[in-house]
């Protein structure tokens, strides 16, 4: 049985995925989510504010890095203290499985979609405030986070569907392959374009 | 006066503004700004199909970049054709002034910016899209359009705050801080890192 199966959060988790993907994010209620994983109400609301929460319930995502880009050793470039952290978030990713079903109940509600941005523009911001801490200037910090997060859209999007990847080595790869698409840029400069 | 003000259209977004900046955008309804403009509010649904509108009527610019993708030299390199479009985009653009007191009213408003969150997601999804369309990867369309998006997101915040800064330079200028950031990513490379 996979981890997050084993508790009443795991079980309420999987039937609240059942339940989005089978009718729908909308039409799912609180008592129905309960009712499936055995539970009662009651015992929903220890583990989630509303049923959004099963889908949203990722702070610990966001102190994790923040926590990493405070403490990163103070003579790395911004950009290398954001992969950094990055390279660590599979830590405290939840399994698999559970994030490739999130992806699929979310994309299929414009309302959980529109939340979904709201959460990442949250974490950047959270990203961009950590290094403006270690002194980088707001307008170039929240260029780099801009940058990190285009990298770790990429690196994400790999693990999901490869479950043999390896999630620091997708963010290695990730980082690789945005360096080599900016290239041209220098190049241009170089030409005085 | 300045060419916004000189017609119907121009003299709700005026009207708009007033009201969204000294009463918040919540509390200012349609009657009152058509009101305020000296026109009727049958006048008002003419222009915009609600207030919101009069903030995010920008389609012009997603017509115009994906466009200029569509139509750029075969042989450019993606964020070559992105950097060249958006180079452009001040053509479109509404004036200074006007976008920057949107961007603070926006700002005031928790509603507002989730609108504007997803305008720039549809944005990036366009435009990725248009890329997809020359033959670009899915996944790398996106990475490279994350990238440009976040020069965009430098190089306006700058084109807003500073009166004699010209748009394509601004562009230009960022791609240049983005590479430099981006540098010792190539450096870690070589390092193996």
């Amino acid at each position: 049985m996979p981890r997050w199966e084993s508790d009443a959060r795991g079980r309420l988790e999987r039937a609240a995925l059942d339940l989005f993907e089978t009718q729908g994010f909308e039409r799912t209620s609180v008592a129905q989510i309960a009712r499936a994983a055995g539970l009662t109400e009651r015992s929903f609301y220890r583990h989630f504010s509303d049923k959004r929460e099963v889908l949203f319930a990722d702070d610990e995502l966001q102190a994790h890095l923040v926590g990493r880009v405070e403490a990163a050793d103070p003579d790395l470039a911004p950009i290398e203290v954001l992969l950094a952290a990055l390279e660590t978030a599979d830590e405290v990713f939840r399994s698999r499985e559970f994030l490739l079903r999130r992806v699929k109940v979310i994309a299929a509600s414009p309302a959980l979609a529109e939340r979904d941005l709201i959460k990442l523009a949250d974490l950047a911001r959270a990203m961009a405030g950590a290094l403006e801490r270690r002194g980088v200037e707001p307008g170039a910090a929240r260029l780099v986070v801009d940058v990190a997060t285009a990298i770790t859209r990429r690196a994400t999007s790999r693990w999901l569907t490869d479950p043999d990847a390896v999630f620091p080595e997708l963010v290695r790869q990730a980082a690789a392959e945005l360096n080599a698409a900016v290239a041209p840029l220098a190049s241009a400069e170089r030409r005085g374009g």
